[in-house]
């Protein structure tokens, strides 16, 4: 099948900088772009698809979320994140059925192609049913199984979780050719002994896969680890081992300076999520000085339960605003940069060099954004307004690998009328039952 | 005609505060409503209406907006406070036409009627444009007709805009019925001397009407006033008796205590900005010692050139957001006092105590919310999902004395396809001509 976009403006990447390229062409051959440019290309081509007053940019990649926790949206708003996360989140995760995981990570899907997201690399518990739900809905994932641990002398052969965890990794380690990943993860040090973080660093480079971690969300955490272990969680996990392999920090809102240095020389990517840290009261994250030492900074939404969406367009809008009033300094950070966390960054962490831009040979990840609503006018510069004026609801299609997933209020793959009617009963049992 | 809303939450309010009613009915009586309640009302209606999976909430009330300079969305992007003004947009709004104000003010209605914005505090040059725009479509407004003046020895008398200002606030301080309203307004301390803001306010008092002001939006602001007249930009308007009638103060991220206090004895209103203040570097603005010192306090946007957007959920999202997270307090501000922010304290700003929430005997302006859409799912509190997860886009109808102006996309009053046909050859007219 080859599709050829035209008469629309593209996002387009041209020696590893974006170049807006407008009234152009953007032509699709099965899973992939075959063309990007200003002129048309030869050839014939089975659909042509006029998208004037549409821009078309790469697909988002929400590098930090926790799926299933749609069906928590909302719960315990307002309170202090370890509150939050003691007392109103953890008491009905414990009742969390497969089932439900299974429901709130597919209304997540639905949430996330419906905004223009076409890979999220996830972390929660019973992942089995969040993998699955991925690879039915063709949308990307990284799938980080968790391993938690409250027993200080616990080991990793006893640690149920970790063996199943570790079972998962492998067995979807690249599901649905590639397109579905599982792969590893430590809740945080907060809620892990060493022993096993470390077993399970280890696994993690004997079997090739990725590293995902909680790091210095909160200030009380930061300073407990320090007070605990006299290193910073950063430190702690880097002697550990688990910055030895492909790794990403989520939050890292308390994060020294050597910490920083520490991101910067192990190749640990850092995933900001703006809304989560500033909801929760956790605090706004040095991102500038982050990007200024050559981390690898992307963006996360976090789970529904503390944000409460999971719309990139929301964090990429919030990235771009907070850093500014916060330091007093519109300068700090440019649309540009934001727009490269939510895409080409995000293809980094995922270890996806083939996604994360529009140029030709890479594979077609792509969403259209509509320009044709009294927001959108005048649009001078296309970057600016996807980060400044455009909401979620504008995106009018999501394709993921050369495949529509999501067009005009449409899900092509999953059944939203049965997920919403399945949200609803669960919703009604975890909390009315 | 007489309209029944039936099976939809209503944010309502009771004894002064919210009170959400699940599966309710909403009766409207030409321009008011005349029953809000959870049981059928008796009596028959022209039309009833099946809200399921909808909420309806009062109007949203923009208290600060340029709204002309939508035709100036994202221009100076990333720009300090005063290049921005002063090199950006002074420059193209000295070249912009009656034509082009009408245009631009039109662009910014349809943008907040659907975004759910009912009524809104607008300050613009040439606000005669503005003022018919909104007579037009049906729109409530409050128009400041501004003064500026940059020679420190000119008389009121002699000072055109002034005069041309006082004449505009005199001819249209009640039009359409009260619908819209020309008021006065002084653009700020460092576009205006002593003799004309003294006199200017003595003729507000004289006339009746409402003051609206630019201060200390930025520290440079704040503190050149002080070296200039001893007083901070508060204490100046005070003492020129520009709080002698009623007022509102825009911005005031700078403001000290004692400047708190000065709004707070003199009934200031403070319109917070939260997009534009972050957007412009300018800071953030101590609204929590303003809630707790008893001020009214109310969200506006600005204008399009420092936003990008006249969107009120983006405002009401950020301001519920930013000061957890600056101050690290997830408990500092409530959804609830967000949601005032945007409706009833925007009456009080507006002198229009027969808006601002749903009650019998209120005037109809009522805005429904879809909930019928992934992020919206579960909706256990509907107040909170208003302020946290749903977008302006998710506006379904925005209802203006007892008319519907928009619903579903279509605009009932404004020719939206010729406005952004004008707006098109507007912008070519202003950047490429």
């Amino acid at each position: 099948m080859k599709t050829l976009f035209k008469n629309c403006d593209i996002i387009a990447t041209e020696n590893g900088d974006f170049k807006v390229i407008k009234d152009g062409y953007l032509a699709v051959d099965g899973a992939f772009i075959s063309y990007v440019g200003k002129s048309r290309p030869e050839g014939e081509f089975d659909a042509e698809r006029d998208m004037s007053r549409h821009v078309l940019a790469p697909g988002l990649i929400n590098c930090h979320c926790h799926s299933a926790m749609t069906l928590l949206r909302g719960v315990g708003s307002d309170l202090p994140l370890q509150k939050w996360l003691f007392d109103a989140v953890f008491p009905i995760e414990d009742r969390l059925t497969a089932k439900q995981v299974r429901t709130g990570s597919e209304l997540a899907m639905l949430e996330m192609l419906s905004t223009g997201t076409t890979s999220f690399s996830d972390m929660y518990q019973d992942s089995r049913e969040t993998i699955e739900a991925a690879i039915e809905a063709g949308m990307k994932a990284n799938i980080h199984v968790p391993v938690l641990s409250f027993d200080p002398n616990e080991s990793y052969a006893d640690n149920v979780r970790a063996q199943n965890s570790l079972a998962l990794a492998r067995e979807f380690s690249n599901a649905a050719g590639g397109r579905v990943r599982a792969q590893f993860c430590v809740h945080a040090e907060y809620t892990c002994n060493e022993k096993i973080v470390r077993a399970y660093a280890e696994d993690c480079l004997k079997y090739g896969s990725m590293m995902h971690i909680h790091l210095s969300e909160t200030k009380s955490e930061h300073d407990e680890c320090v007070k605990k272990y006299g290193k910073t969680p950063a430190q702690w996990f880097k002697s550990l081992g688990a910055f030895d392999v492909p790794s990403s920090a989520a939050h890292c809102v308390w994060a020294t300076p050597e910490d920083i240095d520490i991101f910067a020389e192990n190749g640990v990517t850092v995933v900001h999520n703006p809304t989560s840290n500033l909801k929760l009261g956790s605090g706004i994250a040095p991102v500038s000085e982050m990007l200024k030492r050559g981390v690898n900074v992307t963006l996360g939404t976090d789970g529904a339960a503390s944000n409460n969406n999971l719309n990139m367009f929301e964090e990429m809008h919030l990235a771009a605003l907070i850093h500014k009033g916060f330091r007093c300094d519109p300068t700090i950070m440019t649309p540009h940069q934001i727009l490269k966390m939510a895409t080409v960054n995000g293809a980094l962490q995922q270890g996806r060099a083939d996604t994360g831009s529009l140029e030709a040979g890479k594979r077609a990840d792509i969403i259209a954004i509509s320009l044709d609503r009294p927001h959108m006018y005048p649009a001078f510069d296309d970057i600016n307004m996807l980060i400044y004026s455009a909401q979620g609801g504008d995106v009018t299609m999501t394709m993921v690998d050369g495949r529509v997933l999501y067009e005009n209020g449409e899900f092509k793959t999953i059944d939203a009328e049965r997920v919403m009617f399945d949200a609803r009963r669960a919703v009604s049992e975890l909390y009315e039952g």
